[in-house]
């Protein structure tokens, strides 16, 4: 079975969710995949400073702006894509992220481990780390941002049946590209990170996104990984199947030779 | 707190256990630390061809060869080993290893994955996850080689309270090193990796080691990693109390931040 996955990485400019658009809607114009992943919050920008401005980019995860252009690219291109967002919900916002099919059904992802001052802006997530398909049937698991750094998200993600993770994500920490490649190896699924770049700035906190926004397979090996500073989509063919093969050696399956029954959690 | 840790890497000779417990002593000789930790099966070798030769080399945890020298070196140069051992108990034979203290106290942990044709050898272990103290109320963790693919193992350890994760190995695959970066940074944990070098031949089995050894600090930075070939031990100065600050950002911890309720195991 063949897929062709992608992921974009560009800058997008705090607030200007139109123009964000746009720049997205002109980058992947020319990429033909099966599924694409984007940034975290990638139409709002991230660096907010007050409730106020959340209010104003909080996004309806039906019928927002950002759901509204990717039903329509999502046909125009049968494409699925997943793209982070502000969501708002009946009782506040989420920091989430969604998956848009070419057939229109939208599944949406809201992040459960906050990073920093996201935990004045967002609830958080209590959809839990659920699978859902893509295009052709493509399991994925949707995981955000700093949710990396619990390998328990990948985890959940993984036993609940994920051959691909989705990952956007606006990272400024510099550990987390390489640690995905030890996600994807201890688990046996593909990964695709999608990073921001540039810079953000409010009053004194700046914030410099780390692009290298990356694709990994089933064995922790690194398929593509952008520079810096690029603004482009990537897409490579894979074979999502490769994931239901757990063996790492012919004596040890990275599932069956799990004892949960000597773990601590 | 200051406390001295250190690793030793070198190279069994398979079946040889006097002359490889005189290499060790001889390479400990003027290490002055407060906990060392060996690689796995370092007094046996490793690629056993038959159940004979396992009986043979499986030993007492408290009277056997390498518990009678490393009592006494423990008493001697004042300072606590973990070092990997065939462990010779009533129902079987483990892949273990033990933690031996000045005061003569020894702890076994026994290996829970087992890698390769170690499943034809040994018992899969039943000890658990569990911490020890070694000199001066130095809590450690001992986990063995392969169990580091399985995030369970060092979480485990680090929510038991390892402030030192202790982790004799005889590694073969290309990734653990690497990987247990992000063991130490997930957990904020200190882990002392000390592996073999050499290669062992067992009819068309040929299995090459490779060295490597390392002490990584609890935000995942390597203090020292030996190269593939050296036999030698490396000393450095920590303060185990570092790991007992699980804060990542200001608003962010390791493990309050976790989310139970939402995870699959």
């Amino acid at each position: 079975m063949e897929c062709k996955i992608g992921v974009c990485q560009f800058k997008p400019e705090l607030m200007q969710i139109e123009k964000n658009l746009a720049k997205m809607e002109s980058l992947l114009e020319s990429a033909s995949a099966d599924l694409i992943v984007l940034p975290e919050l990638a139409a709002s920008g991230y660096l907010f400073n007050s409730e106020e401005e959340v209010q104003n980019i909080a996004e309806d995860p039906n019928d927002g702006p950002t759901a509204t252009l990717f039903k329509r690219l999502a046909k125009q291109h049968n494409t699925s894509y997943v793209i982070g967002f502000a969501e708002k919900a009946e009782n506040g916002i989420y920091n989430s992220s969604m998956l848009v099919n070419p057939d229109n059904s939208i599944h949406i992802y809201s992040k459960i481990h906050l990073f920093f001052e996201e935990k004045k802006w967002f609830k958080v997530g209590d959809t839990g780390f659920k699978i859902f398909n893509a295009k052709n049937g493509v399991k994925v698991g949707m995981m955000i941002c700093f949710d990396w750094i619990f390998p328990e998200s990948a985890r959940s993600l993984a036993l609940a049946g994920a051959q691909i993770i989705a990952h956007p994500t606006n990272l400024v920490l510099p550990w987390c590209q390489q640690a995905m490649l030890t996600r994807s190896l201890e688990n046996g699924v593909f990964a695709i990170t999608s990073n921001r770049i540039g810079k953000e700035k409010n009053g004194n906190n700046v914030l410099n996104f780390t692009g290298m926004s990356q694709i990994v397979d089933t064995k922790g090996q690194i398929i593509h990984r952008m520079d810096k500073n690029e603004e482009s989509v990537f897409v490579t063919e894979i074979d999502p199947l490769e994931s239901e093969d757990k063996d790492i050696t012919e004596f040890n399956n990275l599932f069956l030779d799990r004892r949960k029954e000597l773990y601590r959690s």
